[in-house]
């Protein structure tokens, strides 16, 4: 461990370059001693608030994007296969991890992790709210069961956390999702890896 | 030499991005046995008629490339200075460029690379017609002197090379720069060299 700043790793849940950033960024953050600090958010709100479009709006870079998403995580080893009524809601499960991650981040760590495995391999259902609160009373029992849990997203501190990480979004300019923040440094893309490795091993920046 | 079709780089002359790629795309594919076309285009035309905005229009957006420009070049180990009037006009610059392909493609490479190092590292004045003429002159002495160079750029041939090949990008959906085509697979930004050189290894596709 090091007295460094946690590395923020901005991300929506239903972007698949989000996914295959979430799979990387922890084990190349750990090669240097740094830790990572997860923060979904909801992109659509974020790009809004900054007054830009949402990124599959143009029907060319969708075709384009589609293709690559598949491409990307094919060259990153990672397994994907484009769910079902893409992109999905994303609102509940992004409150279901603060409300996880203000008892235990480890855990929340480790619910994001699994979701976006079920959605972007299995096509899970993420949109859902009762399967988000399942997926919260299995990874951190000490919430309660599947009601408490779904009562607990329902409540005003799920929204009041998200809308927070929003806020915070929009005053760091995240316009994209992956987005990473290294030292007040920002990276955008999950094609930003490499880079992002350079610069932690001292060998690209700062100017 | 081999019998595969050669591998398109679209570009505009006033990109970083595409600039960083034209100082990597041949030998990457000489690596490979591949010859490379050489396409230059005036992306706000591409990007109009494909009803996209233009790239650097966010201001948010903006200052994210200006910075990863910089650090693009770093990573990629080009020298790199953010011209002054950026980004300049393209029009005599992509037409001479034509020209000059029309006669001897060799040729047209030099022009096309020594153009843009002296833009991106020294700030030359790219989209002046004059320069232009010049530099079509020095490196094609065959073309006529800058007076003759100068008159070729005003005429009908210089118009139509670069209409029609604004036209096929349009076609292809070039929606940025630099865009390369390998056999039919798109790849968009200077970011996916990784991917076209595992493409050429056949390590990662066709799907």
């Amino acid at each position: 461990m090091t007295a460094a700043a946690p590395i923020d790793f901005w991300f929506d849940f239903a972007s698949p370059y989000g996914y295959l950033m979430a799979e990387k960024i922890d084990a190349l953050a750990e090669r240097h001693g740094r830790a990572v600090r997860w923060r979904p958010v909801l992109l659509f709100a974020v790009l809004r608030a900054l007054s830009l479009p949402a990124p599959l709006e143009s029907a060319v870079k969708r075709d384009y994007m589609l293709r690559d998403f598949d491409r990307s995580a094919r060259h990153l080893g990672v397994a994907f296969r484009l769910p079902e009524g893409f992109p999905a809601p994303t609102q509940h499960l992004a409150r279901g991890f603060y409300l996880v991650d203000a008892v235990d981040p480890v855990a929340a760590r480790r619910f994001a992790l699994a979701a976006m495995r079920a959605y972007f391999t299995e096509g899970a259902a993420i949109g859902d709210m009762a399967n988000v609160a399942r997926w919260m009373s299995a990874q951190r029992p000490s919430l309660g069961d599947e009601t408490a849990c779904l009562e607990a997203l329902r409540g005003a501190e799920a929204k009041a956390l998200l809308a927070q990480a929003v806020d915070e979004a929009v005053r760091q300019r995240v316009f994209g999702s992956p987005f990473v923040v290294v030292d007040g440094e920002p990276f955008f893309g999950v094609d930003r890896l490499p880079q992002i490795a350079a610069w932690l091993e001292g060998t690209l920046g700062p100017p």
